[in-house]
């Protein structure tokens, strides 16, 4: 019997219970990467609807965003952006601050990274506040970005992420939910 | 006039002096992930030799590793493992020390990640003197990984690192040098 995408991705998805800490239940996406299959379905769902179009850049979110940004940018033919935590690029930077659970973080992207208008698609692995995805999204905003789509494998919709970055008019594409989370 | 993938490569590749400190010419390889045409050609010529085989899993080091080997693993259909700096993966990992300019840190991968005997590729963006190439052949080696072979965009051959991994049986593949470093 030929399995839905969702289900092979549920199948794939390792459940963490207490993880970081008590009352979580961490989504583990390592062993859905560690599935060639599943992999596979993934990135090609996740890239589907941009097939047509031209898409110059991928920018994925330190560390996992790589990951399946490495691929997404591979199957699009388009170039990758690393999005990383400060201090971690060696040329000239644009940096902004964002919420943690405990503080402020940063992030920072090279300032030469993008081109004005150039399109891009934001990727990582899930969504939850969307804390670092909107810093993510500010960040290639003030750079000049055109953000065809901020897009992830997992969405947590009861944390309100999605609704964050569609406020700030970007398209959100997720392959898989899960709610009460 | 048709660029040979070496031109291409070594073009694309940003060189920034004194970084991370005095003396040191640091080769920033996000000009060339930027770069579609660039990274297109570096991944395919890295996949180039294993395209015949079954490869079970791309094993990404932390995290340029992790770019580079999301996309060899979606061009090849093979699953992809993180290699993660320490306190990062959520469930049990294996562990390796190993030696940085100053002091020790350490490495992890999930102990169920590959499977004994499964055939791995291991990905980096560049060797050096080879060490964190060698702690993670460590890693591979101790839960039964067959590795097929360490593969780098940059070598640093005056450092040593791919004379090191050979001593180790590992077959090593890189695409541009730079000498005298």
């Amino acid at each position: 019997m030929k399995r839905t995408l969702e289900e092979t991705l549920l199948e794939s998805i390792r459940t963490i219970p207490d993880y970081p800490k008590p009352g979580v239940l961490f989504r583990d996406i390592t062993t859905l990467l560690g599935n060639a299959r599943a992999f596979r379905r993934a990135i090609d769902e996740l890239v589907h609807p941009y097939a047509g179009n031209k898409i110059d850049k991928i920018a994925g979110i330190e560390a996992r965003g790589f990951i399946l940004g490495g691929a997404m940018a591979h199957q699009l033919s388009s170039g990758f952006v690393p999005i990383r935590k400060k201090g971690k690029l060696p040329h000239e930077t644009v940096r902004v601050a964002y919420s943690l659970e405990y503080g402020l973080d940063e992030m920072e992207m090279h300032v030469d990274a993008v081109a004005p208008g150039e399109k891009v698609i934001l990727v990582d692995d899930l969504i939850a506040t969307g804390g670092t995805a909107e810093a993510a999204c500010r960040l290639l905003h003030q750079i000049g970005a055109d953000i065809v789509a901020a897009c992830f494998v997992i969405d947590l919709p009861d944390l309100g992420g999605r609704a964050r970055l569609e406020a700030m008019g970007v398209d959100v594409r997720t392959l898989i939910s899960f709610e009460g989370e």
